[in-house]
Order: C-alpha cells, then sequence, then structure tokens
C-alpha cells in the first residue's frame, strides 16, 4: 500500500491528508478503481487517486454512467466507488446511486465540494443553483444513500470508519463530500475500526432451533436463495446450507445464479404463475420455504401472483431472520447460515423438479430471427465464467430461463429496472473482473441512453461481447402500453454496427445480421476476433420471450395493488 | 385547440381528465412539445400528449438528454415541458432540472407516479427503493424546482394554475406528479387563472424617480442589460430604455447578446480585470452602473476581479428594484422598464468604447488550427437570426467575444455550467426554432457525455451546423487543475466524424479537418450540403482561447471567498 508521495519525501513523518486516509482505507477494503468523471471542484481527490499506485481513476463518459460502471463493479467485488464533482457531477449521478441503494450495492460516493470559506460567503459560484445555498445537494442525496458526511480533519478519521461500517451493514451507498479547503489537510483524529456486527447468542440459538425443527418436521421444504446472499459475499455459507440439508432449492428473478445452477439441488426460476408451473406447484407446495436474503418484489413474484403464505415461509435478513410470524432480531444471516450447515437434517426424501433450460427449434440458414430462436441461442452460447449482463427489458425476461454454465454470473437489475443502466455496468464489471468473459445482452432501446460507454471497452483494451437487439423501438414497453404502435415506443434509427469503430472501438468485431445463419457466423467470427465483439441482431417489432408476453397479459396485476 | 377524442365523440359534453386540463392550459401558455422518455408510470401522460393534434411527444435518448434539450427549448421559447417516468426517470433527469433553476429556465416536469392505491399497498415494485416509499423522489425535487404538486382530480384545475403563476413569476422549473390511477380521472374541480403579478405605484414611482435622478446627474452611466431579461421576454421593454436613454451598454458572461450588440450603444463584453480593459474601465468608471436582470456570479464578474461598488450600482430584478442601499419591493421588472423609457432623460453625451470582436491573422492552407486563428472563423462563419450553443469550457469562453449578428443568440449554460449541456439544448432550441440555423460549438470532451442527442436532429430532419473541437482530452479542466497532464483530463479516443452516421444522420456532411484550409473547405461544403454538417476540428493540445488562459491565471481566485 505505497503512495507516491508520502513515505519517500517525507520519511514517515508526514501526517497523512483527509483524502489520503479515505482512499486508504477504501483500499484495505478492497477498492483498487475509483468510477467518475473529473471536475474543478473535485480535483483535489481525483490528483489523490491519481497519484497512488494502488489505485485507478477510470474516467467515464458521464456520471451517470460512472455510476452504472461502479454498480456493476459492486457485482462483483462487493464494494465499489464513485467520484464527481460538486452538483453538476453528483446530481448527474444520482438516479445510479439510487439505483444501487434499491440493488443493495455499497457505493462510496465521493464528491468535491467547494471550500468551506467560499460556503460561509455565499458566494454565486458555478455548479451552483446561484442562490448562495451549499448543502442543497448533499440533502438531495441523503434519500439514496444510508449514511453520509462532509469530510474536514477533525471528522475524518471517525466518519470514515462509520461511513464503511454503515456501507457494508446495509449494504446500501454512502456520501463523502470533501470540501475543497478540507481535502489536502492533515487529518487531526483518529478512530477505531468498527467491529463487525455480532449476533445475539440467545437469539440465535432460539431462531436456529425454531429452522431445524421446522424443516425436520416437513413433509417438503425447498430454499429460495436469495441476491442478498450475493451482496453480503455469503455464497459459500449458503452452498453448505444446501448440501448439508440437501434442500431443493428455486430462484425468484433477482435472485438468479445466486447459486450454481448447475447442480441437483437446482430445480430452476419460481415466478408465480407465470412461469414454470411445475416449479411453482413445488415451491408453494411445500410445508416449509426456507428464504434467505429474498424479497417479494412484483418482478420476483411473477407480477404478484405467487401465493406464498406467511406461515409456511423463514426469512433469514441481513440481520434479522424470521420464522412464520416470529421475529428474531440482531442475527447476522452470516451466522446463522453456518449454525445451519451444521445442525439442519439431511433431507435426502424432498426432491424437486428438474430444471429445465429453454430450448427450441434454432433455425439456420435464411430463417429470420425469433424470439424462440434467439433466446436459447444466446444460452447455448454461455459458457463457464462468464459475467452475462441482461439489460432490463426484454433481453433478462428471455435469459431467465437460460439455464447458467458454472461458476458463471447473471446480472440484471430488476427493482430499480432503469433502461441504459447495462452498458455502463457491464463496462464497470469487466474492469472489477479482467480475467472474466463479459456477455452484454441489451435492447437497442435501453442502449441508446448510454451507448457511449462502449467506448470505454476498448480505452482499457477489454473485451466484452455485445448482442444489440435492435427491434425498432422501446419492445417491453410496446408489451405494457395501451397503444404499442404509439410514438413514444419509436426510437432513433441508428446503424449500431458502425458505432464501436465511431466510438474508437477500432480492432472490434462488428456485424449486423438479420437471419439465423448470419448470427451463428457472427458468434463464430466473433469468438475467433480475439477482440470486443458488437453484434446487431435484427428481429421482428414483436419478437419477444415468453416472459415478456406473460407481463403483457400481466399488466392488471403488475400496477395494482395486492 | 382541439383534442382527437373529447369533442367528436362526446359532443363536448365529456369532463376534461386530469392530464388533458394540464396540457391544454399548458399549451394555451404556448407549449407545443414536450421532450422525455416514455416509462411504464408516465404510460397515461405521455397516452396523452400523443393523441393531441396540437402537441408533439419529442422523444429523446435518455432523460438527462430530455431535461437539457428542455432547456434550450426554453431559451427560445420562455418555457418548457418535460415528462418522465417514476424513479429512474425523474432522477435521470434532475441534474438538467437543477440546471434550469440556476439559469431561470421555467420548464414543467411532468412525472408518472405509481397509481395511490399501490402506493397505500406499500408494496415492492420496480423504479422504487424496494423500502415501500413513495414520496421519496419528489421530495428530492423540491430543492431544484420552485413549486410542486401531486396531481388529482381534486387539486388539478388550482394546483395547475398555482404552478404557472409561480414558473412565470419565479422562471424556474416546476414539478407535476401524476398518480398512474388520478390522471385519466375527469377533473373535479374549477379555478380562476392567477393574474400577472402587479406592481406598488408609489414605490415605482419612487423608484422610477430615484433612477432618473442619479441617471440625469451622472458624468457618467452605463447599462448592464442581464439574463433575466431575455428570460422574462423583456428584451423589446428594455431596448426602448437604451434607446429612450442613449446610454451605452456592456454585457457580462451570462448576458451576452440579450440584446442586439449590431448597435452603436454596445461596447462590448465587461469581464472585471480579466479581458478588455477599455470596456472595465469604462464600466468601473461610472457614476451610475443600471444592472437589469444581472448576477455578480463568478464567470460574471471574471473570477471575482470586477470591482462595482454597490452605492453606485442600480439594480432591477424581476419582482424589485434596488438603488444604491435601498431596496424597492414589489416592482415588476416590466413596469420599471416601460416607465423608464419614457421618464429617462437622453445622454447623448456620453460615449463608450467601440466593441472589438474577435480577430488575428486566418491562416490557410495547411496552417494548423491554433486558437487565434480558429475562434475569429467561427465569429466570421455566424450569421443573422443564427442561433449559437456554446458548450461550457473553451467553446464558450472563445465564442464570448465573437460580436454576434444582427437577432442572433448566444446560449451559453455559464452559472449551471455542466458539461454535456451543449449538445441536447442545440436540439432542443432546433426543435423550438426550426426556421433558424443552428450552430453548436463543442469540446470533445463535453460532447461524449451526451453525443447520442445528434440522432435526435435527423430523425427530425433537423440541419444543424456542429463543430466538435478535438483538443484530445478537458482542456478547460487541464488550465484549471495542478498539474494538466493528469490522468483524469484524458478521454477515450473516439472518431468523432464517423459518429453522426452510426447514430442514424445519414445524409449529413461529415468531415475531420485538421488545417486552416481543410477547415474552410469543409465550412464551404457545409454551407453547400443542405444537411446537417457535423466537422470535427483536430487541434493541439493547449489550444486555448484568450479568457481560457485568463482563468488559468486567476485560479486562486475563482475559487476563493472575496
Amino acid at each position: 500500500m505505497s503512495r507516491k508521495d508520502t513515505s519517500a519525501q517525507n520519511n514517515g513523518s508526514r501526517r497523512e491528508t483527509v483524502i489520503e486516509h479515505v482512499l486508504t482505507r477504501l483500499r484495505q477494503i478492497g477498492i483498487t478503481d475509483v468510477f467518475g468523471v473529473a471536475g474543478d471542484f473535485a480535483f483535489p481527490i481525483h490528483d489523490a487517486i491519481c497519484k497512488r499506485d494502488d489505485m485507478e481513476w477510470i474516467g467515464c463518459s458521464n456520471e451517470l454512467n460512472a455510476s452504472y460502471a461502479a454498480d456493476g463493479y459492486a457485482r462483483v467485488k462487493g464494494i465499489a466507488a464513485l467520484s464527481t464533482t460538486y452538483g453538476v457531477g453528483e446530481l448527474s449521478a444520482i438516479a445510479g446511486v439510487a439505483g444501487a441503494y434499491a440493488e443493495s450495492l455499497p457505493i462510496f460516493h465521493l464528491v468535491g465540494m467547494p471550500s468551506l470559506s467560499l460556503q460561509e460567503s455565499h458566494a454565486k459560484v458555478h455548479h451552483t443553483l446561484g442562490n448562495g445555498e451549499f448543502h442543497i445537494f448533499s440533502h438531495m442525496a441523503e434519500s439514496v444513500v444510508c449514511a453520509q458526511a462532509i469530510m474536514t480533519p477533525q471528522n475524518a478519521a471517525f466518519e470514515t470508519e462509520r461511513l464503511i461500517a454503515a456501507a457494508l451493514f446495509h449494504r446500501k451507498p454512502v456520501y463523502m463530500a470533501f470540501p475543497a479547503d478540507c481535502v489536502n489537510l492533515p487529518i487531526a483524529s483518529t478512530a477505531q475500526q468498527v467491529p463487525a456486527p455480532a449476533s445475539d447468542p440467545t437469539t440465535l440459538e432460539q431462531a436456529t432451533e425454531a429452522i431445524v425443527t421446522a424443516i425436520a418436521g416437513a413433509k417438503r421444504a425447498c430454499i429460495l436463495p436469495g441476491i442478498l446472499v450475493s451482496r453480503a459475499g455469503l455464497k459459500n455459507e449458503m452452498q453448505a446450507v444446501v448440501d448439508a440439508s440437501g434442500l431443493p432449492f428455486a430462484s425468484m428473478f433477482m435472485d438468479k445464479a445466486v447459486l450454481d445452477e448447475q447442480q441437483a439441488n437446482y430445480v430452476g426460476i419460481y415466478n408465480g404463475a407465470l412461469m414454470n408451473e411445475q416449479v411453482r406447484q413445488f415451491v408453494e407446495g411445500s410445508d416449509w420455504i426456507l428464504g434467505v436474503g429474498t424479497a417479494l418484489t412484483d418482478f420476483n413474484t411473477g407480477a404478484f401472483t405467487s401465493k406464498i403464505d406467511m406461515d409456511k415461509t423463514i426469512g433469514i435478513g441481513l440481520h434479522s431472520t424470521r420464522v412464520g410470524r416470529m421475529t428474531y432480531p440482531n442475527i447476522e444471516m452470516k451466522h446463522i447460515l453456518a449454525a445451519l450447515a451444521i445442525r439442519l437434517p439431511r433431507r435426502t426424501d424432498i426432491v424437486g423438479p428438474a430444471p429445465t433450460t429453454i430450448e427450441g427449434p434454432l433455425g439456420k440458414n435464411s430463417d429470420p430471427i425469433t424470439a424462440e430462436k434467439l433466446y436459447p441461442r444466446f444460452a447455448k452460447f454461455l459458457k463457464p465464467s462468464d459475467i452475462l449482463v441482461a439489460e432490463t427489458g426484454t433481453s433478462a425476461l428471455g435469459m431467465m430461463f437460460a439455464h447458467m454454465p458454472v461458476n458463471s454470473s447473471f446480472f440484471n437489475q430488476s427493482l430499480w429496472g432503469a433502461i441504459g443502466w447495462a452498458t455502463p455496468s457491464a463496462f464497470g464489471a469487466a474492469v472489477a473482473a479482467p480475467e472474466r468473459r463479459v456477455v452484454l445482452i441489451t435492447g437497442e432501446g435501453s442502449h441508446q441512453l448510454t451507448a457511449q460507454e462502449i467506448s470505454q471497452f476498448a480505452r482499457r483494451k477489454l473485451r466484452p461481447i455485445v448482442f444489440v437487439l435492435n427491434n425498432d423501438g422501446y419492445l417491453v414497453e410496446r408489451l405494457l402500453c395501451e397503444d404499442p404502435e404509439i410514438a413514444y415506443n419509436d426510437i432513433a434509427q441508428w446503424n449500431y454496427a458502425d458505432l464501436p469503430h465511431a466510438l474508437g472501438c477500432n480492432d472490434w468485431f462488428t456485424v449486423r445480421v438479420t437471419t439465423c445463419g448470419e448470427l451463428d457466423a457472427a458468434i463464430e467470427s466473433a469468438l475467433k476476433a480475439g477482440s470486443g465483439a458488437y453484434i446487431e441482431v435484427v428481429t421482428g417489432k414483436y419478437e419477444a420471450p415468453p416472459l415478456a408476453m406473460k407481463f403483457h397479459e400481466s399488466v392488471h396485476t403488475l400496477y395494482s395493488a395486492q
């Protein structure tokens, strides 16, 4: 953990500055890259990042894209950092930070702020509303982070510890603002690191016992491993519970591929009454359902068509556990998973349905690319350790039912559901895991929001495989609105296959395909190219996967209170 | 003002719905276009817009771009409308709405919201933070609008009048949220339009008299017409004061070209001690300076180097007037300008310096494109009635000193100062004034933030002339930070001249030029092309106009309290 400036020139006697201290702590908890856009009030922060040997500045095309890139990075690494300038920068990123809040991704948002002396003068300076107020934007951020602070030499040590603890405890973003006249001052405080949260031993024992009793007495039981397992970095602990108990498990929408789908205990995607009737019957017919880090959102419940009785469910959250109607507070997910892996009885008698994957007639040659031919092709294309980033909309709805290969990841943003998220998020994931293949599947309408971030892959010599589904507009919106042909579902016509070159991806393989044969040849060429690849896949205007059609038929329950 | 649905099918007896009522009122005050991105919770709003014959839905590539487009439209038309979906959409646009607040542009932001019944159920639905809260985002918007409301059948009539009045009074954005189960209900209320604000006649008389006395007794006096004159639509009234008084006028940064620069009374840009020493001496040597709708921001004051004594200034604001240290409340700018045009004595004895424009050796053939050759070329290129949109950064700093042709407009965003603003703002301006030529000058770093909006020009057959200055990174940041060569000032390398085609501008003239001769030929071709034109102008890394260099030398005063 060397810093160019300090040790050599100062013989170790120079005190750390505020920003150096924060960056050192962020580095210690695993952050090696900071996404952002440079801006004048944030120069001292960005200077400090660029001066470090152990951290990299990842400039993005704009701040929203930077926030999505940080999101993708956090999906891989568990945490991420984002830095923007005051006002214009931070507000441009705030939608992505809110998305990280919804999706439980701890992002440290480092914001450069005008100096305290400038703030006190109430001067009308650029990047403000011109009303002499300087706390408006930090106040706006409050609602979409779990903790925030304005960093000074006096508070930097303990605020840093508090914010790190809050981000890791809640798995939500935090906001740190640095006044320009504080950021490079020597730190004038000390603080202890906040210890990892403990469980109450008595409550833990009681909850464990209640779950063991419930599962042991169940005629049928199953597990729903949820996204928070992944967010908390507890996949191994979760897998140990599956292995010990022998229980089958299903996944809801947000939770796809949290555990490896290539194992005998996996029964498939549970999406209420919309899809996979066998899985629905198995899950809803269980005496006990052990949910771990799940949430009953609209997309997780198949537009609120799932029927899960509270009295038959166990809900293990990050910091509390519920068994039926009884809640046990102060229990860490990590601790109860460990206890369950030891104490749960092994049930070899409960066998779930075999999972299916998406299959269909692959077609060939001049066959048009229909939905039933497209998604199975993508499913076949995936290989172990891939990171698949599936954009909100038909891309995610289609890939949901692909049987994911060993060690692969499936990223989607189904709660926040911002179109445009996927392209920069895929870039962030690629920065976090340059050794893994990143596959991005996006609709062209979503892609238009953030397409310029394609340029950042090439700039950093990253080589994703990008599929852009061109179906002439916002398809999922056509399926959800009243008149599918209404003007607002149309978009500008781009020549997508020409875009990577314009964006500086000079050596990429790019192509536009309109038939199954062309798509197969393009995939073949992409695999051989050894470069990034960008394939525009032209389909009919209404080529939607089955789940998208189900949502189309379920518009009423999707938008109504239950 | 016909609506397809109502009159024909319902014989005039059907009551207006909430959204129909709001749109009708917005149409009545001059809004003919609504910018935005479609999204499910906002479908009923967007349906209602698309169904009207007298209003157009202007789909943008993303919500931030839509907000900037609305900004550009409001610069031309005085008001604008923007519509986005809940959460993901509105937060993506909030930075642009904040910019409109800073720059005093009234934008009506129409947000689609989940139904009240869904809100009451606290369901975990997409586009929320998943915590069952539904008022977080409207709360966040509060700080960057002057008024807001959640529209229901019961309040729609009077809230519409209140919000219109607030937007026009303050010249700031307003926020209107429409719950999905209210938007299409018949309106259940009535309201009177809010009358235009009145001035207190006694105070108006006293202030007028004080100003007339001051100007009559001044040995030297001058006017600084400010941006709020333009925002309030009072250019003619302001011009009448100049004509009646015969006083010379100068412009500050934000205020450029508020009045026609091709008139005898114009003396040039006043930018504190940074530039135009003759103008500085003339303005600061005046006994009285009559500022109308101006603000002493950092950029307006030449990084706080201007020396204007409060005792020597008159400040006419939108709703109050100050003479020296005496403030006269409740005076409408419109009324006092009218009074002054009648009552001010005509001073033919005060003569200011002649305005200069930017000139220099134009160079030719293989001469490299230096700053001193570039900006004079742009100045020569401009013609009457042009709308020049100059991006934050060196583009605006360079064009500030061009002498603008008759009836032309100069748009820049110098208070909010968000890079990326110019490209979509130019699109919005072109939508508002399709009969005028729109010239966009942007640095390539700024352009990368929002470049996809270029596609919207072609989609709507608009034909701007776009100059993209490629100086290999964020030049103005290189000039303001500590180490100009630091990594964060570098950006991805794009092939800009290939971008318009990739974005569907199939018939545009596009070219990359590196010499004066090539630039001249490109301009020639662009003028002949009859299509949109996009010219990438490659300069050296540090080719900055004089004011940018002055800011570079004035970094200390730019960032310090006075």
